[in-house]
């Protein structure tokens, strides 16, 4: 089989290694990458077989990934579907899938097309962060899988397979509006966390000095990368700004049960917050 | 040497396993806990020498810590400092500092307290969460040095050390103002990211099938215990909602951005949260 990534970042990168690395030569990975730093590291790290032109990763590669910030899915998918053949697959990795599903939907190859979102990845960015097991064990999101070729589905869900997902299928809006809560909220309070420590404190090695690992673990996410992260947020607007909102009142009762001492508001608010434990020790129970 | 701990949860459970484990003998470890579930897991687990009865510690032991919530700190120290003798040193280990030394600041036996926060913890609690070298490599805070005896200043920085921390110094208002910042509001921020994923969805599974290890890590501090960290929200209320309003100011000019697709400064934004990425990557290097 010969795979295609458009994209040799975090996710295009981490891809590429698993395949190139656990096919034992059975899977040929190809890739391609407009930025000249990402080829030459690509190359070094001997990620891929072989990097190639974009037109000749489309001659070549039988299922396609592409693996961009979501504001450039949007722009290209597009013209990447107008030159995938009946025999090809492309399959998308974006973070956000309304406004990406909606670009291609009349789209005369769209049944070529398989909209997923890997649930995978860490706060670097970067050919240098591609990683083995990064998708071990993790779930895969499908998009509009009836508007997909049965076909297209299979070899898309075969490779996720392959990477160790396992997948199950969402409504764009849906996946939008979870996600937002679920994920780009957690970036959004610890690139707030980083923006607020930072002020009152000039010096970076004070809160060396003071933070914990608490602190480590909470604000982890401040690293991640804007050129990522400012695309999903742009594509998710509305249903981010729902979830901040409803943060920033969570924030507020949390507030007013401390300045008014009334402990027995924040115990229970801390009691119902503790109820996630269960789902936290599992998600890290299978890192 | 004997050593005495008043409180054997996650603190004091863990100090006692240190100096039990890695002192061969030459340290004597007693603990005391008013809680008889502690009493026997303390037991159980072998994390004491001894578990004796609060009078009997007071009698045995050369350097006494007391590891409970900070409320009960503050409720108990002038009674515990009543029965210190000139041979002996009081050692506390809040998270907040400026009540306790209030507390106790014209006590006759001020001299033998050392006012200490041991920056090190988990997100668990209880005689279960001791762990080995959780002190390891971590910062002790000492406040109001000037007003405790030479030789139990000594004394408090020999354990320490013997722990594997670093001490150092700070006012108790500055403590607990930057601390605000660096460790409580993190806690805040995880909990309320907790009440409002719930908040969504009422289905963990559904939640589980959609975080990732970037949620996890966020949330992780929700899984905190109420009974610590409600004290000292309450002990620190003045700099906590200082910070909280802040920490809501900057959500508000996140969301903004996002709002208006104002990128570049959404961009600007990431870029100032990255800038905490050294001092999260040497504290993830020391774990």
């Amino acid at each position: 089989m010969k795979i295609g990534i458009v994209g040799i970042g975090l996710i295009g990168g981490s891809i590429a290694k698993e395949l190139k690395t656990r096919s034992l030569g059975t899977i040929q990975v190809y890739g391609t990458d407009k930025n000249p730093d990402h080829v030459a590291k690509a190359n070094s790290l001997a990620l891929v077989d072989e990097m190639l032109s974009e037109e000749e990763l489309f001659e070549q590669a039988e299922v396609i990934f592409i693996a961009i910030p979501v504001n450039k899915i949007n722009d290209e998918l597009g013209r990447f579907l107008d030159k995938t053949r009946p025999d090809q697959v492309l399959v998308d990795t974006g973070s956000t899938k309304r406004f990406i599903c909606r670009g291609i939907s009349n789209h005369p190859n769209r049944s070529r097309f398989v909209a997923a979102h890997p649930l995978a990845g860490t706060e670097f960015s970067g050919p240098d962060a591609a990683l083995l097991d990064l998708f071990k064990g993790k779930k895969c999101i499908i998009c509009e899988k009836h508007k997909s070729a049965e076909d297209a589905l299979e070899k898309a869900l075969k490779v996720f397979n392959f990477l160790g997902m396992d997948s199950f299928y969402m409504d764009p809006e849906e996946h939008d509006k979870h996600l937002a809560f679920v994920s780009h909220l957690s970036h959004v309070s610890s690139f707030t966390l980083s923006l607020t420590v930072q002020e009152i404190e000039n010096d970076q090695n004070q809160i060396y000095n003071l933070a914990s690992t608490g602190f480590e673990s909470t604000a982890r996410l401040a690293k991640s990368n804007a050129i990522t992260w400012g695309p999903i947020f742009d594509a998710n607007k509305e249903y981010l700004v729902e979830a901040i909102d409803l943060y920033i009142n969570n924030l507020e009762k949390f507030k007013q049960s401390i300045l008014t001492n009334n402990i027995k508001e924040s115990t229970n608010l801390m009691l119902k917050a503790n109820e996630i434990s269960e789902v936290l020790d599992g998600i890290a129970l299978n890192k």
